[in-house]
């Protein structure tokens, strides 16, 4: 008979509760972070594999944060699977998740919001207004309550990882963030929560979401630096038709998260956001230097 | 020959030398922390002392905050006058304090803000549009910089203690603040800073301040639970003439600072801003039951 190796995960329901887990740790322990939305998938299992290395103790959240959604339709059927979760989180040996509610993390009355300057009103920005405030608040709070020495964010939600990172350091809070690699499918679809909304030509479909990141990518290894190039080559490889949106294509400069410069040097990364019918799909990749 | 009961205040110019001076201090001993822009007066001291009674380790800081500011003239012109500072600070028994330069507050780059909610835009808020979203966002770096037990904020600014009382609840900061009463010069002036810019005859004039908040202190112990009338009876004091210029005199339940509603019961507190000349004053009274 196999021994299991999954431990049981400590589920912490509320402040107090997280509070008196985090004091019961070691002083020397090291807290890795990784907030979530829950209905977790292989793109979350790595970011709690990487975390799993780093730290002695580690700890997940789990909120559908309304303040992150602009849309109530997306909050309402963004899906809840606690006990699918719970099951990833024993196997990936997370050592305790906190669950607020509501009511736990936005007591009544509350009403402070952060912002991270005018990177986040552009792109994602634009089109989910509120969207960033929203996020950044309660990713503020986390960690206010949490206090890791690291958390982890996908590379996928590229300006999220941009404004998370700019918060900290603004901030000066005490934590080091942890970018994560986008996982992909084998044919190159980004993993996320919403892929799971999609009909199977719709899934076909968003192929050609990849299809343009690389196409933009294989331009810029032969040399090319100007970005309209770059974004025209995407929109080629996204063309619109009935059910199927381009919100952006674009190319920003790392460093910054501003539209990239002709011939500036600097760490190009190709961004895009489209509408394949109901859904919403974001994705990006640096541009590499060579092929 | 009498011993000096002074004792030198360590001055700490950079976030460096802060956090080397927090992490000297024993892990049991409380901080006291009063912020400050300088210009240190008796209404500064009075912060000090009940500050000194209450925590083993006392820490100031001195930061003229242009965020904060939305006139480059009252900025410029805001008195700087550190070693008189250090004067008080040494007789007031104050540890150590912390005197960053603008780089060292906000090194380039710094793009992140702080807002608590819709307080913010009224009265001072749209006065002096972006003023509080400056303030709390150098409070909120000072507090997670400083990591004090208690912080001392004075009740002349009754609108920034709000505000503060609200983001430090909202972000869970595990801090306590500590309203400070208001003092008043022997003719019932409120202390400011910003009195030494009154020529003599604006000082006298400034006196219809506190004969309004008084009145409309009377008018509220006689049993007087209308707004209006209380709004009214301090416009009355406040008559309008060539260089004076009354911004708001109003009424709000010093609960949720939103204008006092008729009848309603609670506690209510008169707040005005005046400019006499080029100066702007404001003060406030919570209004009594009983005169």
């Amino acid at each position: 008979m196999l021994a299991s190796t999954t431990t049981r995960v400590k589920r912490l329901t509320s402040f107090s509760e997280l509070r008196a887990w985090r004091s019961s740790l070691k002083d020397g322990d090291s807290v890795g972070f990784v907030p979530t939305m829950g209905a977790l998938h292989a793109g979350h299992s790595s970011l709690f594999k990487k975390a799993r290395r780093e730290n002695e103790q580690l700890l997940a959240s789990i909120f559908v944060n309304p303040l992150q959604f602009n849309e109530g339709k997306d909050f309402e059927r963004y899906p809840k699977t606690l006990e699918e979760d719970c099951q990833i989180l024993e196997a990936q040996g997370v050592n305790a998740v906190y669950l607020p509610d509501r009511e736990d993390l936005y007591p009544e009355g509350y009403d402070t919001t952060v912002t991270a300057g005018r990177v986040g009103d552009v792109f994602e920005g634009y089109s989910r207004p509120g969207h960033f405030e929203g996020m950044l608040s309660v990713v503020l709070k986390l960690f206010l309550r949490t206090k890791p020495h690291r958390a982890y964010f996908g590379e996928k939600d590229a300006q999220q990882l941009f404004l998370v990172k700019k918060m900290t350091k603004d901030l000066d809070l005490p934590l080091t963030i942890v970018p994560c690699e986008t996982v992909r499918c084998e044919d190159g679809l980004a993993l996320s929560t919403r892929n799971s909304f999609l009909g199977t030509e719709e899934r076909e479909r968003s192929l050609c979401i990849i299809h343009a990141l690389r196409a933009a990518d294989a331009l810029y290894a032969s040399g090319v630096r100007v970005p309209a190039e770059l974004e025209s080559v995407m929109r080629q490889c996204l063309q619109e038709e009935a059910g199927f949106f381009v919100e952006y294509a674009a190319v920003v400069d790392d460093k910054d998260f501003q539209s990239a410069q002709e011939n500036h040097l600097g760490s190009w990364r190709a961004i895009l956001a489209v509408r394949v019918g109901a859904t919403r799909l974001i994705d990006n990749l640096l541009l590499s230097e060579s092929a």
